[in-house]
């Protein structure tokens, strides 16, 4: 439960006096603004501020596009026509503010999609909080045989306790450490930016994320995807589910033409062409490696 | 006289209904959304829409370094040290929507800046407007003689009269035949997206073009400087206006520590040293180059 | 024929010295180092700089994967999986600066990549020359009447002619009055910064322009496509022809699973694996608008 | 001791074969290329290639000015020049690629520099090595009283020996536990996207980092500055000795207006305009608040 009550006040405050403005105003994101959506054991998501809705899209689509864009019938066919045709200067013309907290592998990956603004909690400057992200018994995951960076099944019995305990117990000693050698009686205590050094990196850290749907779209596709690892699928999941309140046309064009396609390449076609004629194609007369053909059979049948 | 009364009735009535919202309002540009600022003889910037105002910037700061920035005793304190400390994310967390119709060339010059979201009007799609910038008699000056990229004194007489005439001609002529490419009666019409490489570069465009404060300060330092092109230099002061209403406090460090700021090489330190110490320290002392001794002695004297 | 003989000269003289260097080398790139690649009537693409080749991209790739990535068997193999799983990181390690002559208006497409580097010709600073884009009569087409923003039939007869004769001497005027506006006897010389402004867009420009091999990737994906406009499509074919010298892998695996590829949305995919299993599906049992389908349809069958 | 045996015949390999080519050399850079340059404990950074030299910025220059640069008396004049305006392009055009070992603390300070591309170690893919950062005595710091973000003076006797126990103790406890989280005997193995969270952030990764030097400037302006902490500081003064030699001329144009200059707010220059006239200003009649006066201090005295 990641919410002390003190927070919970802070959140109920802050959504408590709605002011004017003559901006574009989303009804489905103002219900999540600074709520918390809880993710892990004591992450979350909240929506800090937004600018923009499905009809900034399509209104900057026009600007671009000028009296020409009439003809599409409504804004539902102009965002996916946008969305198929890979026209993403509309979409960036939405962007959203979030706050995250999230433990530092995770934070590390996020880091990677670089069309982002950061601000980050600094362990520098500041005291980091005593917690860590320790996974429930279900993610508690072999490494995949088949995979070099996925799980497996699900550690059971004497295993999952040991690792369990050694994840609870080595997060205890080390904060436990880091606060020894900031300060003691009769010592000068060790600088902060050098003693976080030693905190594992299951530690929670947070920050203002800020970037633009185009980006955001981008994230998703990579970190909501069933390969992502569990503990960043989460959070992007969280945020999906933020989006299509937020902009349902441009989430719904998303899920059908990103989350929900397939990308197939020359030899795939071929191959799908020669299928759609009759003709029975297998692993020898497709012309790819046994890679592409395991990912194409997953979808298509061998 | 850029605007019809039909545009203005369309502003009307887009300011003339406010909505709720639990974001962060900023009053000072509530007062400027969807105003057109008129720039040069037809071009305008308008804000469609923000995010975040001077608070947002202090938000994030505090995010960032925690409890210890509890001790900085106001926003105002606290803003100031991030400029001058050129800690530019807090400021990426505010960002603005302006539509702008301008001309060509500065169009041209503007794109320059590459951390922005732009969607142009699209003139293989559409048809371009009869609109050319004709600059003010004030604005037709002689090339420098001092500066190669910069104006020199006002043209006078018979060679301004044949430049303004030579300008209005021209425009004139070359829409009147991109209208007849287009279409005539018994002709196909040639394609848009080739008619339109028949028109001079002063003919207007516009786009909506969205940015993070932090680039849109170094857009001002750059274009609202003395050195910039007149043509360019009056969009960035509209904007600077609108600017100093938004965030108040993060524009009045803008103004103190960038644009009435300035920077010393090592060698100007030295210079000033040996001033202050009494030394007289003249071109010949001072190791610079001709170029940069010019441009130390109009700011410190010789 | 944009090239003088002394240009040549100057390419040959570039050519003529090898040097010794420590670093990757692609000889399929040396061979194209400073050479001007002639594009429509005046224009070239010349390779200017390079970094990395093929092994780069894979070197980058098992920094990354550590030992893990070993059992690929192959730099094609690894290549190909890099492209197909949008793992960009890799080929971002390539760079290649160009030097490219362009007429004005495809600069103007062209700049909408912002991931690059760009040094413009400065028309502020300099004086431009008298070279302008005329098409040949084969590219004198018409708007299409399907598409607002493509071209229909090739323009014929008198009219042809007309518009032939129209942007010839139009650009021939604007050019004339231009250096009259910059100099004449008794005069003081319009600042080249304004008297630009009345030149039309077909007007050549040059830049040098540098950017990494996954933008590239993006860019020719966009640009090389057969919606994208002749004139800046000759562009990136000639730019696709060097890529494929320089890293020959990992341009195959963007021709197979981007250019020669398509993307199916969850509802294609559903049409297909009905069709598969034997179903006759057509427009109106597809859930696509029209659009959609005729999209689809041109790929798959009606 | 960072380089095995093997590494070091690795690189000699590497360094043994040179190749032609017609590209730009920079003979000062081909000494570094490969050499691993010793940093911290167990890190390195290793240039991998390089694009460019300061004759390449020159080039770009002269490309945008066209025949208006050729007054410019030479290369280091011109390149002072676009130094000290802050045109920054021509400095785009160079290129460079690291392979750099750190620690994750400091990644997590250097990859909030966005505009380079990395491709770093998986540890979702790999297993990391048994190697930590552990300060040099000399380095063992304690908190400022003065910096919340700083150093003050070193920890010394009882309690310099118990945290430099504890960093060692734990850093090889949470290895030996993350060792058997993977793999013993008659169990499964933890995936090693999960065991690598109970690592602390002082163990080593490693990169390749790859950016223009514009962005490196920058990256060096602010890493290699007196405020950045000590452990990122010399992987940036390590990275700027290689840059030295790789461009002189530019390296030494930021050295003077970069590193060895200052930024003086209008405040500043106000006063030592006073000072120079021969009035005794102090903080008093400065308007400064008392931050910005004890920076002002520490260059131009009380």
């Amino acid at each position: 439960m990641p919410l002390s009550p003190e927070h919970r006040a802070e959140i109920e405050a802050a959504r408590a006096t709605p002011r004017q403005t003559l901006r574009a105003v989303s009804e489905g994101m103002e219900a999540h603004l600074y709520r918390a959506h809880e993710v892990l054991d004591h992450g979350f998501v909240r929506v800090i501020d937004y600018m923009g809705d499905d009809a900034a899209i399509v209104q900057a689509a026009r600007v671009s596009y000028g009296a020409g864009t009439k003809h599409v019938s409504n804004d539902e066919g102009l965002i996916r026509y946008l969305m198929r045709h890979w026209h993403s200067t509309p979409f960036e013309m939405c962007e959203v503010k979030l706050h995250v907290k999230l433990p530092v592998f995770v934070a590390r990956q996020w880091i990677r999609h670089r069309t982002a603004n950061v601000n980050e909690y600094s362990a520098r400057y500041s005291i980091l909080d005593r917690e860590f992200y320790i996974p429930e018994p279900a993610q508690l995951a072999a490494q995949s045989k088949v995979n070099n960076q996925g799980r497996g099944a699900v550690l059971e019995g004497a295993e999952a306790a040991r690792v369990l305990a050694m994840l609870k117990s080595d997060a205890a000693q080390m904060y436990d450490h880091y606060e020894e050698m900031l300060s003691q009686e009769d010592q000068q205590g060790l600088a902060r930016e050098l003693a976080r050094m030693n905190l594992p990196m299951n530690i929670y850290t947070q920050w203002y994320w800020k970037t633009d749907l185009h980006n955001l779209f981008h994230f998703l596709r990579l970190r909501a995807d069933a390969h992502a690892q569990y503990e960043i699928r989460v959070y992007a999941e969280a945020i999906a589910r933020v989006v299509a309140d937020w902009v349902p046309l441009a989430h719904a064009a998303f899920e059908d033409y990103r989350m929900g396609g397939t990308a197939l390449s020359a030899k795939g076609v071929a191959v799908l062409k020669r299928r759609l004629a009759g003709e029975a194609v297998g692993y020898e007369q497709s012309g790819m490696s046994k890679g592409e053909w395991r990912e194409f059979e997953a979808v298509w049948g061998a």
